[in-house]
């Protein structure tokens, strides 16, 4: 079956075009990572058929000719996409900017922005005929995985490495996964199941394998824009860790300005953990040859020392003349109190850092402070509790007598009027 | 300043009525609770104007003529409401229910259905001038006031028993509010949070002082009513705490009802723990007079001894001709696992007692199985990580050797094709 929006998929390493197929993963020639390619010509006319402001649906589908699938068919799905976009000006005015948002991508059905990802992969599934997919993943591609393919009712095994923090566990858990827990880094957790999905022919889900996975991701970039009227910001930061969700985010601009929605492009704003940074650190040397470092990040969702898409978010940097950051985990667990108590936003360390970077690339005169600002949050904070415990510190605590409240707001020095 | 939709506030003891003000708490007369009445003829004049499906805004805002507030004023807000309702098939033939839905308001930016009624709260505490509001609560409520109040730019005072989740705790403390742990029962917080709101003159949030926060909660019901294009199910299963969640659920079809946007009414499921079911224990023995209990049970969100709403509960269990079931612990587990695996929807224990309860009503003959019913997920199971692994059992753990998960897969007797 033949797309009508979409061209091919193009290598990223040697350029050639492969025909864009369910089942297809990396360059048949090189392999490389595959870049789906659209016809912008048929998504213009199609707009101008059914004009975005016309229509209803509000999840991550309202883009269809900007994705590879012909429909999502008749299974159930979950409602990905459609997170909302706050204006921040309260955070902004802290942070020294002028004109923030912050984009809570936490918001999604298993409360990370890979739903959009997750979501894909079960409609590609599906066509492909398979019934079965897997995948390995740092705890929110899995539990994504694990709730949308349970939505639908596909059956998902799900490698996790062990350090994973206990609630992504548990919700993949809840989902009905087969869930192995990997004694090892990411690494040695891609490279299981990796040999696994081989063996039984599972549909993969690895995204920097699969190229549908970062269509799907993209449709936050489609959402920011809507969202703001097609008005672009200067600035877009995004936590990075594979490579992926930054290649996406990217991705969904370049789409938008190739269909002649948008009339420039952002700049993004590369954030990676100060302990955990290759591919901020490549980029930033000007270099596409990076190396692996260790995974020293309370950061989980972004503690990946051997990247698996690094062509795809080096591109993202250098074409947007990006700027490129890496925090401290002091500095995101500082983000994470400021979007909680500032913007009403809690996220889980990765999904703070992309602010962390913001905030930072401010205080080092990266970037303007009359900019406009994109923060994309992208998961919840739910999903590692002991992270915000660590950032939040611990509650009074008495026993339920006046005096003793008293005493307590005393001892903290809190004078209530 | 009066509001054109609302007639007045009624108290449900002693049936007086008195003005709806922005600070109005309990019945100035006999101290009962009060129940906001409209005027359901400018209401059907106002949807008569502009009709439901002509409006753009999918937040719980979206129906201002069902709520006691000219506007939200201009400070931000969360997206609060507009959660997603999906039909169940997959889960429905297990229970062995003809049309079932999922109404998942963990789907909630503080991940509770109680974000509509703290996004409310914020709204008539600004009304009323105050810039703190306080509240005691089990953790949902207190969460949702910290992340509504902190969008807003409000402070929060909030008690909650030492025994709540760290991860509801921790989210309120990201929120960046005061939080007082209270060593002792949910009864003896809520006594503490009062004699401190009289003592400062707070905005208080407490749901079954302040008559505007069902208010909130029952936009639960209104869109469930419009999601199924106002035909309405035949019943609608909740769980049920203090009794303002099924008080507000309740108020929300009847005031669709006396709209005249509905032509009947659902029959509401009540759904208690085994362990601390006073309202339910009333309602069965068909009598207003509840009897405190001990709190034994895993979900804490409903493990209320002594509620604070059982006036509207027992009222909307008895005038929707409602029914009434309790379940343990290992059914409510039970219920989070049927959930998550054939809905794809994670939830938190209390958050899967309804549906819980609609299991055990369907085995008991008490609904017929060609009934059409919506069940409420109320919370996330992010909110309370270490119920959700007692429920979900632990994976599978190996080291990253092809050999060792063979192994894996056959000790757990799956065979894999």
């Amino acid at each position: 079956m033949a797309l009508s929006n979409v061209t091919g998929a193009k290598c990223t390493i040697c350029g050639r075009i492969t025909p864009a197929e369910p089942e297809t993963t990396t360059c048949p020639h090189c392999g490389g990572i595959l870049d789906i390619e659209y016809d912008y010509d048929y998504i213009r006319s199609s707009i101008a058929k059914n004009p975005m402001n016309e229509r209803n649906g509000r999840t991550m589908w309202r883009y269809m000719e900007f994705l590879p699938v012909e429909g999502i068919g008749e299974r159930p799905r979950l409602r990905v996409g459609g997170s909302p976009l706050y204006r921040a000006d309260a955070l902004g005015s802290l942070l020294g900017i002028r004109d923030l948002w912050i984009k809570d991508d936490g918001q999604n059905p298993t409360a990370s922005l890979k739903d959009r990802a997750s979501a894909m992969a079960v409609v590609k599934a599906e066509e492909a005929g398979r019934m079965t997919i897997a995948c390995s993943s740092t705890g929110n591609a899995a539990s994504s995985l694990a709730g949308n393919a349970a939505a639908a009712g596909l059956s998902t095994y799900i490698f996790v490495p062990s350090r994973a923090p206990k609630g992504k566990v548990a919700q993949l858990m809840m989902f009905g996964a087969t869930v192995i827990l990997v004694e090892g880094s990411y690494e040695d957790t891609f490279r299981i199941s990796a040999e696994a999905i081989d063996r039984w022919g599972w549909y993969n889900r690895n995204a920097a394998i699969n190229p549908y996975l970062m269509e799907g991701k993209k449709t936050v970039s489609l959402e920011i824009a809507e969202q703001l009227s097609f008005k672009v910001p200067d600035y877009v930061a995004v936590s990075v860790g594979d490579g992926c969700t930054i290649g996406g985010v990217w991705k969904g601009f370049k789409d938008l300005y190739g269909a002649g929605l948008i009339d420039r492009l952002p700049r993004i704003i590369s954030v990676q953990a100060s302990g955990c940074c290759p591919i901020n650190t490549a980029a930033a040397a000007g270099t596409m040859e990076w190396v692996p470092q260790e995974e020293n990040t309370l950061a989980d969702s972004i503690a990946v020392g051997v990247p698996r898409n690094p062509v795809k978010a080096l591109r993202a940097i250098r074409e947007s003349d990006g700027v490129v950051v890496n925090v401290s985990d002091e500095e995101i667990m500082e983000a994470m109190r400021l979007l909680g108590a500032h913007a009403g936003v809690f996220a889980e360390p990765a999904g703070a850092a992309g602010t962390a970077g913001l905030k930072k690339a401010v205080e080092l005169g990266l970037i303007e402070k009359n900019a406009s600002v994109v923060s994309i949050v992208t998961g919840n904070g739910l999903k590692d509790v002991n992270n915000a415990i660590r950032a939040a510190g611990e509650p009074m605590s008495i026993k339920p007598d006046m005096k003793l409240l008293l005493e307590a707001f005393a001892a903290r020095g809190l004078d209530i009027s």
